[in-house]
């Protein structure tokens, strides 16, 4: 990993997120330490040298982007699940080729996952399928070597789910509550904030039909004494609200909240069907949601009350799921998504701007982490995660506010730089921590033995 | 432009369109004449050389995109009309900049949005914005250099359309019937077929309230004299369904029929606001149906009725519409897009398989533009438009069905090389018949000076 000391990037255009002085043109960022150490406007000299300087003449200088919702353990399944209906999606593909990883096969899922989020600008991510199986030392590690910032959340589940005759989990993947809980705690105690808190641990109860009520109040516990933070999937099929009035009498939200796991230290994605009383629930207890446009409309789980959601006062983050169901790691083309969505549901084009949904894979996304004070956008002492998208392309000029053309024309593979920590993780478009050509190459071979070893006809 | 009389395409996994032989992994193509010659699978020999050799190892080949609704006149508004209602889109925004473009305007936004168009694998397209004040020669030329095959469709507007207080469109865009018809007659006898047919001329009436009932109706004989092809925006808005009611006591597509121009020969875009009677029609006429998926969530038009109108026997193609109002020209996001929000909206994962969305922007847009037998699938005998996609990028593997990954996973980006009759229009991701750097670094002084000219704050 190349690590100057100090990094100066002259001659941008900065989005700094930062409402006081939204747009920058011509301006500078040093990079000190790590950190951002200050930010000038055009003609402003900085203050210092810096070990190496960075151009970035005809580009932009957005925060690192922030996915609050990807499945490490999928990228590995791309192309191999599609248009199917959601239990024949989850029985006949997905389950049964993850039932077949190995160690090798996890580390190896999170590096190209991680790949292509480096290469689309995403700089920080909360991976929701961290299971003992899968490897949690070789994937913490690889976050590490990768330079990125991740939040694991250690997924626990003790109940088959829901469905007819007994749940429609995997036996193999259901395990005992107190084993859940031990693993949970136990990588809690390893991995939280190792390397300058990159690493972060989180527990995820798998979705409502699998873990029984106990165990959601143990991790509610455990999240009080460890200050772990907790994530999950909620109310992302109707399934979902059926299993909760048929065995609370209650909506999925209101059960969760009933188990003391509603607030601003979760993270529930998806959240597709909620009452409009949930709507408010979620904001009251300013509760965080990763909302994930590709796999909520792909997979057919519908459209959810974004800006509902974010007037009644909830966080809303940003995820692009899994390889399965989305079928890409691009915050860039989510982002787009995740705009035009909601103005064809409310009928209105000004609902969800170009700037409010930049937020949400930036500012919301560092809140949904707790990371609001470190990342998210740039300001001076907030930590240097910064991606730099090159403009010169036909399909990006011309441009009016930069916003826009970032929201709505760019895609993943403009992005030219990653910064992380003040660290390059790639520059020119080229992966400087991961080894592309051996992960790209690996990637089929490993595919097609998964799919050989799990006996799946795909 | 690089024009070798024969090009041998060699390792490619082609595919084809072709329902007797959908994807052929390691075949090759031989392109001579301009038209493809031989299609070989796995291991056989190509029965002649080629002047050209070109290895797609790691890379797979589709048939050229096709873009049956495209604006060749805003790729200068990019980013500068976002986020508004559509009347303040059009007033505020679109028509004043439109209505103070220079022919030499008209000339760069057409290579502009060309540039982008090829470099994201569309061939041919259907252009919907020709007037006169944008130089119809100036265009018509730049689309022979550029080497795309368009249909230009020459508007014809005599009505201010629809709205409060005598019609929204600005005086300077309406124009006289005679005038309409007779610029209309005079485009198509000097350009329809020019360079091997490559450039065709159709008529674009401007939208259901912007024509009166008579130039309807001389547009439909026009259409039947010169053999011409007419395309529309039609049933975009909900508005256009009550002024068709109010005005002709019928939807929208009833009167089209009603005047004669329902039928194979026309192209209607958006079609969002059809009743089920309407969606049979569309079908029993064969009417064609160019769908803008961002085009209708972008300006929260709604989400037309794709697979009921599939269904019926209509059929549809695929379109980018406008910079302001998608903001790209990228037909491959275009496809997950189309794929994706009817998932959502009938809540069946199901629907619209990739391989239909595919269908789309190839052999149904070819269908569209009445080249069918041309254009559209790789084929022996059809002419040479195939576009070369790389395969070997994190986002891109592994891949089981390639037509996923294509339809999914895949961004403009990843297009590496573009040939039209045979012709190399793109290689290695560099375009060689437009010269992107001077159209590029000029795209954003003419927007400033256009917004300066036509006083639009934006």
């Amino acid at each position: 990993m190349a690590e100057p000391s100090s990094i100066l990037i002259e001659d941008a255009i900065i989005v700094t997120m930062d409402p006081r002085r939204r747009v920058i043109e011509g301006g500078h960022i040093l990079v000190e330490g790590g950190k951002i150490s200050e930010i000038g406007g055009p003609g402003s000299k900085p203050r210092r040298k810096a070990e190496q300087r960075i151009s970035a003449k005809g580009m932009t200088v957005i925060p690192g982007l922030i996915d609050t919702h990807v499945h490490l353990a999928q990228s590995l399944l791309r192309g191999c699940a599609d248009d199917l209906s959601l239990v024949d999606w989850l029985k006949k593909r997905v389950w049964p080729i993850q039932g077949s990883f190995t160690r090798e096969d996890g580390k190896v899922s999170a590096e190209l996952s991680m790949l292509e989020m480096i290469k689309s600008g995403t700089t920080s991510f909360v991976a929701v399928d961290v299971v003992a199986r899968y490897g949690f030392e070789g994937i913490a590690n690889a976050v590490v070597e990768a330079g990125m910032r991740g939040a694991l959340a250690k997924t626990v589940m003790d109940s088959p789910g829901y469905g007819r005759k007994g749940g429609i989990m995997p036996a193999g993947l259901v395990e005992k509550k107190e084993e859940c809980v031990r693993e949970a705690k136990s990588m809690i105690r390893k991995w939280n904030r190792v390397k300058g808190g990159r690493v972060r641990t989180w527990v995820a109860p798998r979705s409502l039909g699998g873990c029984t009520r106990e165990l959601y109040e143990e991790v509610a516990e455990l999240a009080r004494e460890q200050g772990a933070r907790v994530t999950m999937h909620l109310a992302e099929v109707r399934e979902d609200v059926r299993y909760a009035k048929q065995n609370f009498g209650l909506t999925p939200f209101e059960f969760i909240e009933k188990v003391g796991l509603a607030g601003p230290r979760s993270l529930f994605a998806h959240m597709v069907w909620l009452s409009d009383s949930d709507v408010g629930m979620v904001g009251r207890t300013r509760s965080n949601v990763a909302h994930c446009p590709s796999s909520n409309l792909k997979l057919a789980s519908g459209i959810p009350k974004v800006p509902e959601m974010l007037e009644a006062g909830a966080n809303v983050g940003l995820g692009c799921d899994g390889a399965p169901c989305n079928n890409s790691y691009d915050m860039i083309r989510e982002m787009k998504l995740a705009a035009v969505i909601q103005k064809a549901r409310l009928l209105d084009p000004r609902t969800m701007p170009a700037p409010k949904v930049l937020e949400m894979a930036t500012l919301r996304g560092a809140r949904a982490m707790g990371m609001e004070s470190e990342v998210g956008s740039i300001e001076a002492g907030k930590k240097a995660d910064l991606v730099l998208i090159d403009l010169k392309k036909p399909h990006l000029v011309p441009y009016r506010d930069i916003v826009s053309n970032v929201v709505y024309s760019a895609m993943g593979s403009d992005v030219d730089t990653v910064i992380v920590d003040g660290k390059l993780l790639l520059r020119g478009g080229k992966a400087l921590t991961l080894d592309e050509e051996r992960i790209v190459g690996d990637a089929q071979k490993r595919q097609d033995e998964l799919i050989a070893r799990s006996g799946v006809r795909a």
